[in-house]
């Protein structure tokens, strides 16, 4: 066997020609969406005015396993794809451990994330269908940042409402967004009924992606051409996100590596689902078996303290709900620098193979999470944003594991994304001003108490 | 003959064994370097209180041509090498050009510049000499960022001294500097003789990097321990950023692609003429024909309206003279998004260069490079950096030029590194708010006047 290169890189033609619908094979398959008025599962008629058409199709479908990657997204594809996926040498030698770790790093291209991986298949969808343009939420605004890219290339019209707290915190964010032609909006706004109503009950309030949600999914539906597109929690986005798992996969059976433990960071799933998703389709049929870890901040624990039950997706309960591990849509999170996991709920998908056993999931507090990313980003080079370091401190801490008992497991995680958005946080952890906000039981309790009541 | 992916990755095992030295191959010698107090040829002793040992020898060594890189070098170039050569297949269709346009990506490190190829040799040389750390200036920033990550990696203490107005503009960068572990001063400051000087006869100045710079030697020169380290103009610096062109060359070898025409941004130099290295090489040799152009802010125009002649390569005098094309080094250039390419001089190899009507010139205004920007981001994704696009602006103007006249030339050009950092600019630009200045005759005249007397 060739001796393993610092990073794995794909050529041009062995990127993936389809994406993997993991919920194909999953035996318990993910609860429909509901409609909130009806509480009976929403149709493709009924997602109609809010979605894409064929996006409806793809949210809908958990039967076929591979759905085709259309030309023009796999040109789009090879200006940033196939990513490299890195063994980490340099953390292992940092570590002194006998573990070997590898990384799949998704943030070389300007969106610094995954997230462009949905977002251009999502916006061609919506170009396909004639439209004029999407509308769209963000929060630690590389969604939106990946949407702008995606639009821009495109030529559709792109309108981004960002997460308050985001928006103050981060103004270049808004400016590499402008740079890609879209609109940025703080949100909660008042160019929305449901921002205005969110205004009054709360004046103060530093937003929260669910009422962002709730605000790019009006701007939508009251707006002739336009649909509404969302980065992670939808089937959709999972089905997209699955080129990470899939190229991840493919890099190492050419090198005959099979990880014993793969690791994602998760606020709606987008990058975990996308990452796992062959290889639970593995475990799922039978064929391997791995030990699959979500890593969530403290400060927003949908999985590990949150409830298995049917949710709003959004703050102001316009969306369907979704059956999911949540927080209440209600829950809003205390400041926290991982803006992309400040999601009051979870996947569907992820929620039900966590409920079925198939998936352990851990919380790690911020200031962990930050001494993590340093140590990467000095060993490693690499400048991981807050959210990837969540994945990044349960590697660290998986490998130190190993190095007590011996044991040389393979680690695959996911770097998500960059963190050079992220300097006002790293300048807090720097000066010792980085708080560690944890949830109280009385705080999940109350937003918990308003959860939909939903017999099925 | 294959077809030509998006991008052409080389493998590790592909990754040059040795730097080129392309003074070995020219006739004329860029000319020595002198002692400021003697008018004499500064020798090696006299160089070495303020630079490392080994890096006095390749500064001064004009006869060998290629200089093997060390392991420990090389182990971490692969932690970023080999970098891509990207054919730039979308900028050729939004241009609808007959030209073919590759560009060789060197952002995709955290750094976020080609300036980190210099930094670990510069880093690893001082280490091996037993060192405690060393001081350097930074413009832009990333320079400064490249030598925090270098220097975070090897354990040696960093000492970076900030242009004062890429210090204000950039705060960000001083936390990415930070978080490798660097301790970062706005520069002119109160900690150097030579600082409080210049404040004191210009306390509203924005700094310069001539200013930077002398106060950085004073730093390394009046401690224990500390060395001084350049991330531009000086020869070994260009030996180290010739693995750009190297890598460049084998990429472009492999596919049998022969360029027409190079373009690089010129400040310093660096990325200039690590980029043309080989190329010019084979010219030099008479083995091949090239045009290669260097490309210069009209505000900051050292080739195109400076003189050839010994100068001060700092603002402070405390540095050796230096022969090269220079606009004064008290020439102080108005605020200009590309801090990286705001120094008054130029390489001495690069100014014999053009001397010799090897290399033209040409200088581009801030505002068309930012339209050129915008474009380039749209299409080819990436967002690039304001020094980076003034080649951007230069090689599209090339490709329209093709398109008049239907021939089909190759360009190709260095992208030298990402615009994170630059939001501030790009606002400014979105804004209507960007300025074209471009000096005066009399500007320029006058710090020419203060030319120190030089005759050889």
């Amino acid at each position: 066997m060739e001796s393993i290169p610092y990073k794995i890189y794909l050529s041009e033609n062995e990127l993936p020609q389809a994406w993997y619908n993991l919920r194909a094979d999953m035996i318990n398959k993910p609860a429909p969406l509901l409609n909130p008025a009806t509480l009976k599962p929403m149709t493709a008629e009924e997602l109609a005015p809010v979605f894409c058409k064929e996006l409806i199709e793809q949210e809908l479908d958990d039967t076929t396993p591979f759905i085709p990657i259309p030309q023009e997204i796999r040109d789009f594809y090879k200006m940033y794809r196939p990513s490299p996926l890195v063994r980490a040498y340099c953390l292992e030698k940092a570590l002194d451990t006998p573990a070997k770790i590898y990384y799949k790093f998704e943030g070389g291209n300007t969106s610094g994330s995954h997230k462009l991986n949905s977002a251009i298949a999502q916006a061609y969808y919506a170009k396909k269908q004639g439209l004029k343009g999407v509308t769209t939420e963000t929060g630690a605004g590389q969604w939106g940042t990946a949407l702008a890219m995606a639009c821009g290339y495109l030529g559709l019209d792109c309108h981004v409402f960002m997460v308050k707290c985001s928006y103050e915190q981060k103004p270049f964010r808004r400016e590499v967004m402008r740079t890609y032609g879209a609109t940025v909006t703080p949100s909660p706004s008042n160019t929305t009924a449901v921002g205005r109503k969110i205004l009054e009950e709360f004046p103060d309030t530093s937003g929260s992606l669910g009422c962002a949600i709730s605000e790019a999914v009006e701007a939508a539906t009251t707006q002739e051409g336009y649909r509404y597109v969302l980065g992670s929690v939808l089937n959709q986005v999972l089905l997209h996100q699955s080129i990470i798992g899939l190229e991840s996969k493919t890099a190492l059976d050419k090198y005959g590596v099979v990880p014993d433990i793969i690791i994602g960071c998760a606020g709606g799933g987008s990058n975990l689902g996308g990452l796992i998703a062959p290889f639970m389709g593995q475990k799922l049929r039978n064929e391997a078996d791995y030990r699959f870890i979500a890593v969530e901040p403290a400060s927003c624990p949908s999985f590990t303290r949150g409830k298995f039950a049917y949710d709003f997706c959004d703050t102001g309960m316009v969306c369907p709900l979704a059956k999911m591990y949540t927080l209440g849509s209600g829950f809003i999170p205390s400041a926290n620098h991982a803006g992309g996991l400040r999601y009051h709920g979870m996947s569907s998908t992820l929620s039900q193979l966590y409920h079925d056993g198939y998936l352990e999931a851990t919380s790690v507090k911020q200031t962990d999470v930050f001494k993590a990313a340093e140590l990467f980003a000095r060993v490693e080079g690499t400048l991981p944003a807050p959210e990837s370091s969540h994945a990044i401190r349960v590697a660290i801490d998986e490998a130190l594991r190993c190095k007590e008992t011996g044991e040389e497991k393979t680690i695959l995680f996911g770097l998500t994304g960059t963190g050079y958005f992220d300097m006002v946080a790293y300048e807090k952890f720097h000066d010792g001003l980085m708080t560690d906000y944890v949830p109280t039981d009385e705080d999940i309790q109350a937003s918990l108490s308003e959860l939909p009541k939903v017999d099925l």
